[in-house]
């Protein structure tokens, strides 16, 4: 039975075009009972999904659970085929093992928002692996130079005679193949995407078909407030860190960014989100609460309301009541490592794994950003006796250090 | 046992890229004896070969005589998958029967100028088809949009924003890639043909050979002395023409373009056109005797020394003496077609074939180039009586009238 909400759909994306055919669709969908095939491109690799990821992965999620046909589409082809220009030194050719591998390591992660038993995942190399030479002649007589060079990059890189191989002209064409090849209605991707979903509604038409509907999603912005959420940039929050983790690295984000988290990425009804964004800005609530909420929701989604609650107690009993954590990581010191029975703090916070380098030991300290059992250490000469107790770095890292 | 002569190989040429190349490849097949792979292509199509297209066969005649290796390579994997575009009404897809049957008539027609027994033909389909969508990507990896931008008509088609697809930037990568099935050492084509030729030699050092010489041969101008030779301006000499033909023609051409036929056409060594040239401007020989060296020449080429003192016998019995030559069509005039014991002069002249349509015949006769028994007939509306006798039309079509 399809049940559409076209707001909650609408919910948070860039872009939607044409949308009256996207109502159109809909309502057909609705009156036919007829599901919609949404079709969602992923990369061969096997990335650790974060929070950035689940914008995409949550939309899908509601076309599903409005009774329509998710694909979930891995695109092997180009990755077993390599990158055959040479040019990339890091993209390795994938073997079918390895992208088996990964589709293994993608469904681990998936799951935890999609619904397993209405996803079908299919891999592209399927109907790309044995086309012939004049079918893909076919496909490039669909489509023409001009339009390929107005997506904006190429037209920047032809513009300033930077290099553009006809294999990159290859791959939207391959991309938009696929909505052929699954007769997609709805293609989602990030803004990054729209020229290449575009292509897709062209090679539809061209191919008969009716053209795919494409919905673009924001890319969510990273801790920092300022870049895009990944990995690279250590701003991200992955979906399956532990839940204090992602409770404490909610709390750090900024009260200007926390509004489009709650949009993107909870399903609290826009209504409130709005009344919450009054209250804040006429101080009937303390922006902290909001971000509470918010953390809550996260750790609800990525594991269960107990475990939502146990996070937020925790990080009150840290941060709240200055407390330290239940659970606290112990470091033992070996005999080795003394010298005339002590050592050195900067030497044993590398070794604990509180600082990378001495460097970095030895700046948080002289930023006051270090405690041995409460009290500051100053001097990035202190060398510690043999003495039990806790090392704290920053709001959240400690380590109970032991001496044998 | 190679013997190079670098002159005649030179002789009418419009480009040899890179010629010092080209000297290299040649001195090194004399020094170790190994013939150079002569490269080049033609259309699946299967049209009546003229002068125009002699220019190509004999440069690869001279390259055979040396002892190297032709090529006559059939494009017909492009003929059999049609043009998918759809833009080409004219263009239909051809069958493999299609393509044997058309290279049988290319055939019969060159090896009046090649060498059977010492010319390979192949179909480039045999290594296009089988080739793999990564093949074809690794192909599409190592040439540049730019470059491909750079071919004089495409990037006139993108200044005034006229459609390129990108099938058609396909074409020049297939035609190079040929060269790199075949590993050519040259590439022969019309001058039409240079950015193609090149993309060749690009494709070969990409694909780490050492990358084929191209030499391009100028377009033959036609008869009318203006635009190229070919059949649909009527305004060439087929090769398979009537030895008469084919010397009535050569007559035809003006004397300002009697040279390049001399240079293009013909193996009279370039030291004695060059005399010719020059006894024609001081007036001590008479153009038309030039000329007339130049159509026995041709008509021994595709026939033999005989056939060309005959034709040349006949046509000054016709032109030099006036006479009427040996040999007349008849015509009988049927009673039925007879109106008061009377034929009208131009009903007659189409029933003869001498004119297509009463207005040409009218206008013939207007013209005054129409004459019966040597008499000029002036009035359009002249009726002959049953006399036997010649119709001359022009200075060339004769037919005898017979009344039963």
């Amino acid at each position: 039975m399809i049940k559409n909400n076209f707001e909650l759909l609408k919910r948070g994306t860039e872009e939607i075009l044409p949308i009256e055919e996207f109502k159109k669709k809909l309502d057909q969908s609705e009156k036919e009972n007829k599901p919609l095939t949404i079709k969602t491109g992923f990369d061969p690799t096997a990335p650790d999904i974060h929070l950035g990821h689940t914008v995409l992965l949550r939309k899908m999620r509601h076309f599903q659970d409005m009774g329509h046909k998710i694909i979930f589409l891995i695109g092997d082809f180009t990755g077993m085929i390599g990158d055959p220009s040479g040019k990339s030194e890091t993209r390795k050719r994938l073997t079918r093992e390895d992208v088996l591998r990964n589709a293994e390591t993608y469904k681990k992660q998936v799951f935890k928002i999609l619904d397993e038993q209405k996803t079908t995942i299919v891999f592209n190399s399927e109907w790309l692996n044995p086309m012939r030479f004049e079918e893909i002649l076919e496909l490039t007589a669909k489509y023409t130079v001009a339009r390929m060079l107005e997506r904006d990059d190429f037209s920047n890189r032809y513009k300033s005679q930077k290099t553009i191989s006809i294999l990159e002209f290859m791959y939207p064409l391959i991309q938009g193949y696929d909505s052929v090849a699954l007769k997609a209605d709805v293609e989602l991707g990030g803004t990054d995407q729209k020229f290449n979903l575009l292509v897709g509604r062209d090679l539809q038409r061209e191919y008969g078909q009716e053209p795919q509907v494409i919905m673009t999603l924001p890319l969510l912005v990273g801790l920092d407030g300022v870049q895009k959420m990944s990995k690279s940039l250590n701003n991200y929050i992955g979906i399956n860190e532990p839940p204090k983790e992602i409770f404490g690295k909610t709390m750090s984000i900024d009260d200007n960014i926390m509004f489009k988290y709650y949009e993107l990425t909870t399903d609290v009804p826009m209504g409130e989100v709005s009344q919450m964004k009054e209250d804040m800005q006429t101080g009937k609530m303390h922006p902290k609460d909001i971000k509470v909420r918010l953390a809550k929701e996260l750790c609800a989604q990525f594991y269960d309301k107990k475990t939502a609650d146990e996070a937020e107690a925790e990080f009150n009993k840290i941060f709240v009541n200055k407390d330290t954590p239940d659970e606290i990581p112990e470091f033992k010191v070996q005999d080795s490592d003394l010298k005339d029975g002590k050592i050195w703090i900067v030497k044993l916070m590398v070794l604990a794994g509180l600082a990378d380098t001495n460097g970095e030991a030895r700046r948080l300290i002289t930023n006051g950003g270090v405690t041995f059992e409460n009290e500051k250490i100053a001097d990035p000469d202190f060398e510690l006796s043999k003495n039990n107790g806790i090392i704290k770095v920053g709001k959240r890292k400690f380590v109970k250090i032991l001496f044998s």
